[in-house]
């Protein structure tokens, strides 16, 4: 069973765009909601979507719980069982976190988008955005923040 | 080898937004494309983009064959075998399914997009949307609908 | 620790749409990247996004590391041991290959997208963008492009 809302429309007026650079610290999930919010604020979002594209190939972005940080030591684990660090891979001139770094990456993904209601993100009660580092040591990732829709006032 | 057909040009005028909501009934797969193509044709679309989100960590959308129901079968046993329900979870309050279904929820993910021209989504002849209930149990399960585009006649 | 650069604002004024096929060769990697940016030359794509979408249920959509071809031997490996070929599947009438091939464009997904700047696609240093193939055989591949955003000079 399902059920339709009522539908709103707005105009698609304007891209804004802007890079958010992140800080991990090495192997795990690192939120960004915040940053993202504070991206659609600082543009004066009314109603569109936010787009995020993270621009690497050993971390990934995730959509996931933001209540119980075990939650997040479960993800690691789970990454880790699909792409185990001594499965034998061919490349691994990189370091033995490398290759299976990408495996995440391509599992996870590296785009996804958000809806954006009056300036917020219809995001749910539980979720959060995170990067996911998926490299052993601290990196620098960079993601591409786009808004398309309604700005101002 | 690769070929590019003619490019075809249209306005972006709006986005149209709607909220579906969709009752599982425990886990498996559940099919949302007429839902989808419903709320097309209501907002009258023609050319452009519907972008599907689901504000859930625990559920996920997928598209994928709609002809042998045996498909869906065995996603749900591969999802197993991703994130088995004995795999030791540290996050284990909510159930012995919720940790799992964190995982197989982030393998998926939670947002993407379909081409709409002239009203129709542009699916392949077997794809179908669905979306993937991780939990033992029910769950109504809401989704955020968007159409950019242009809409009318 | 993130950081957000500076905001830069395009307005949104069209969609451009073509059709991309690609023939792949059986399991493996086919990369995209200068088809899409021959795409966005051929609009004279300025400041948007590129929304890749395709139709398939047994291929999907990677962006992955683009230097050492050793990353993609390695990745249909993960890919193997994700979902195998012996595992017993109930859906079988159309070879052992093809269950598994679900499997895998589930877990990669079909859909996905690229912010554009100056009509240059912004990915990463070592970012390629692919269409994975996971049947054995070869196989035309059909994939929707839609640029949207400013085109034009």
């Amino acid at each position: 069973m399902s059920e339709l809302s009522a539908i709103h429309n707005t105009r698609v007026e304007t891209i804004a765009r802007a890079v958010l650079a992140v800080e991990t610290s090495g192997e795990g999930f690192f939120e960004i909601t915040r940053d993202v919010a504070r991206f659609l604020e600082k543009i004066r979002a009314r109603d569109g979507v936010v787009l995020l594209f993270l621009r690497h190939t050993s971390a990934s972005l995730v959509i996931q719980e933001n209540a119980d940080p075990d939650v997040q030591t479960d993800l690691v684990t789970a990454l880790k069982s699909i792409a185990p660090a001594d499965a034998g891979w061919v490349h691994d001139v990189e370091g033995p976190d490398d290759m299976p770094a990408h495996v995440k990456a391509m599992v996870n993904g590296v785009s996804l988008h958000v809806p954006v209601a009056a300036g917020k993100m219809g995001l749910g009660t539980w979720q959060g955005i995170y990067v996911a580092e998926h490299r052993a040591r601290p990196h620098r990732r960079e993601l591409a923040l786009q808004f398309l829709g309604s700005c101002g006032e």
